[in-house]
């Protein structure tokens, strides 16, 4: 499948996965647009996309015993999604640290370009125990090596 | 806490757990009443207070290795229920074979009683590698025996 | 942006919509494979699709004042899907009474195409107040119409 | 029904609406937790219980024609709720200016109070055509007056 998401670099150099998608029908509400809790679910989807793109998916990630637990969750509201509109969940890593990662989003209405939603998630590593855990440097090497690699600017 | 759930035999002699709740904002659509996969997930509530009801919550069946994995759900939508609405879903054990339970279900608005919802849902016993296996006599009289137990006609 | 929709007449010469997209994270529960009331929502996502794929989206048809009220669901369990798994969700028009429109769906994961679950729904045709109507012959006509015509068998 | 809601002032003054409910199996994810976007689904059934245990539930709000758009929301994850938990949504009108209203919200559990998660959300109101309105005096003094009679502070 060609996959429905494009890796580039920003003006301002940053590395952004941008995915699309529709919006479903059983996330809308009866204001009669998209439900707020369900962009907290398309960031994930974003964040899904951004690890895919780079070439290690969030899935390996945690076959390989490391899961990112969600510390923190913030979103800003602009302008409503609606039933079957085409939107874009613009990701990207803004920090990453030894134990941990932070994303920002943005998600645009694929039609106009027109911002709905932004927000910032920030993450721990933790291990299947649940305990917080350094990003080993060979998990940390390749995901910086394939963001780098996948860009063609190694 | 006072469980709002109560556990009784109807006039066929089945044994019920009755539980209630509001409907949730979330849960509604862009037609202005409940989702219809929301009540999928009501009628899992249900069978959570059932289990509870009885005396063996579905989460210590967990814990003691036995999973109730779905294998089919039917719903047939009477009438909508609308946000913030009381209702009340009914489950009742239909069939207990040596590897599965069966479940049916009503849910009704708890003002005048209407049915909205009825519903069944059929479920496999696996183990937590996900093979199909008996339910042991041990969990199945402690189940038998709740229930009895329950409502004190042993 | 290439719809990731293909629609066709399979061998039996039903016109099937088959769409594509992966499994959310958010969609799994704490057995590690997708929540059963997820599919409800895909089997959503398939309709989705059909209408669109024949070219008359659903989300036009309730514009022109016809909605699709549930009136049944049903499906059925093979085996799970997981996270982050690649899923094609096929969908076919099987009844179009006077009042209403049912549908049959496949779920299969795209790897191997194995059957995950199967399913059907059942849907009665409803203006805005929620009063049962015939579906009108524009309508009708355009819905049969756009299915012959987007398989270029008119 | 007895609501399973308790209006309260707590140490700082401040009018707590807490209310009460397990976490159901559908929340979970593969993590075997809670799903961190459940929880914003949590705040807001604690707004609702906050609107009825004042006396003037969001439901009646709508039906007077002002709704309360999301425009910001926060969370901070501090422990995880886990399937079955029972757990209480602790939720504080924080801000109440002329075109909105602000929450605050802690997520606790119930068996040792134990915090889980807190967070907040800021609303703007709306009218029933999305325009941006003042809340009336009328509805001001409603929503004001009932929380200083339900709390017998008149």
């Amino acid at each position: 499948m060609t996959e429905p998401t494009r890796l580039y670099r920003d003006s301002d150099g940053r590395l952004v996965a941008e995915t699309r998608f529709r919006a479903r029908f059983c996330e809308t509400d009866q204001m009669g647009i998209v439900h707020h809790a369900a962009y907290i679910t398309w960031f994930e989807v974003g964040r899904s996309a951004f690890t895919r793109a780079i070439g290690y998916p969030y899935s390996e990630m945690e076959a390989n015993g490391l899961s990112l637990a969600v510390a923190e969750v913030h979103a800003r509201y602009h302008r409503p999604a609606r039933y079957d509109d085409e939107v874009l969940v613009l990701t990207c890593l803004t920090e990453f640290p030894s134990r941990g990662m932070s994303f920002a989003y943005e998600i645009r209405r694929a039609a106009d370009h027109a911002v709905l939603v932004t927000g910032s998630s920030k993450h721990i590593s933790i291990d299947h125990q649940g305990r917080v855990v350094r990003i080993g440097d060979a998990i940390r090497d390749r995901i910086v090596g394939a963001a780098r690699e996948q860009l063609g600017t190694g």
